[in-house]
């Protein structure tokens, strides 16, 4: 039997705790939010709620997940740092590792690995988690030289929840992410607070495009906040594209209908 | 029986073409391309193919739709002048309408109905076309002082097609859909211009947002470079867009968590 323990059961917690095959996994919850502990627990989603990360120490061995927002996965390591090159195995969820990666350069963490699944959504809180969130999808995993044995656990942890394990380079993760997830999202924020400033009624006037904007712009502000504020590479990125609108911009204003549509045509 | 001529029969013409109920209606159709022409006579979605506008005169009477790009639209009207006043009903089908309104403006043009139904594709061409693209979705109708008649038979053009009919003021038509659609695809080839200058693998690590923008990048390049730029309104709100990206930008640099949740708040 391997002991997991699950620290915060939002969607991605929660999800985890729904996912497992119970025969093969003890799952132990913390979360401050109680509605949430003993809705797992009653719903046999859980085994055992705890009630801070200290309490953990009675295990004498498990793999921890941190499924908390970047921010407060980080506050909670650097309270408990026993958990780095403890027994236990320990990975995260987050989708960038910045600051993480940072932290944890202090330390000989061969115990700890980044996971990254691929598999969010604009709902949030343990309410919305599903045990079929990962099922399909791709996880990230990312080593800083660690054990075999510690790798193994959490590539086996994501395969029991059916998901396509990927090993990526942890200096590379952030910058991928900035541009395939973080800068769609902050796109979205800014579109939304250009239609909300020119009040425009999106529920009667969005077509198909559009709806998908709405969708993004609805995900956990706690979240992406967090996500927005730790990503050194974002700011960069945004940069870009505000040339790229501009240079679109100019294309378009030329008059020069022949050069537009080969730009348009790129990305067919 | 209402006689039909459909000019253009790609994504929306060839949609217009299968949607029909032939019991009603005589569909004849227009289009340079023989291969759709044919196939459309010979699966009987249209009665007729016609090889040039002039030869619609024959015709006692009729609903004359263009379902050609903006830019082909008006080339095509220009040429055939005689329809604006005449006893047909006319109308369009395009997301733009700047243009078009600014030619209409010299003319009694009691029979031209502006149309635009809100059910587009990244897909084009009568391959794509379906007889259910119209089916729920909604159709709005602007119109000049039009007369009952012209008016209600372009409502009911839309309403055989099983569409919503809205009626929208012409003068607002292209602001409010430079927002809801034209802004977002503008911005989804910009961004997918980022990607693709960073050299980003986007099929192996676009997660659900992402996938969106990918979408609307690879509507019809021949449609959207005449939409870019046909509308009067866009240019503005692509410079909002940019203000808007750096705002939320120094938000996020700012490290004032709290002002930032605050902002992402607003759209949930």
């Amino acid at each position: 039997m391997n002991n997991i323990i699950i620290c915060g059961i939002g969607l991605i917690g929660g999800s985890i705790a729904k996912g497992l095959p119970k025969d093969n996994f003890n799952v132990y919850v913390i979360d401050s939010n109680l509605d949430s502990k003993n809705n797992a627990i009653r719903n046999k989603h859980a085994h055992e709620a705890m009630d801070s990360v200290e309490e953990v120490k009675k295990l004498e061995d498990a793999i921890f997940i941190f499924a908390t927002p970047p921010k407060t996965t980080l506050e909670i390591l650097k309270k408990n740092e026993w958990l780095l090159g403890s027994k236990f195995s320990v990975t995260d969820v987050t989708s960038v590792k910045t600051e993480l990666i940072k932290y944890l350069k202090g330390f000989d963490a061969e115990n700890f690995i980044l996971s990254h699944p691929i598999s969010g959504s604009h709902l949030s809180g343990f309410e919305n988690s599903s045990e079929n969130l990962f099922a399909g999808k791709t996880t990230i995993i990312s080593s800083f030289g660690s054990s075999k044995f510690h790798l193994d656990r959490i590539q086996n942890l994501w395969k029991s929840l059916k998901s396509n394990v990927i090993e990526l380079d942890y200096e590379n993760h952030d910058k991928l992410f900035s541009l395939t997830s973080h800068l769609p999202h902050f796109v979205a924020y800014s579109l939304m607070k250009v239609l909300h400033d020119n009040n425009i009624d999106i529920s009667t006037y969005a077509g198909g495009g559009l709806k998908e904007f709405i969708r993004l712009s609805q995900s956990s502000p706690e979240m992406w906040g967090d996500i927005f504020q730790s990503n050194a590479h974002l700011n960069k990125h945004i940069d870009e594209l505000v040339e790229k609108l501009i240079e679109l911009k100019e294309l378009s204003s030329s008059k020069d209908g022949f050069a537009l549509k080969e730009y348009l045509k790129q990305f067919k």
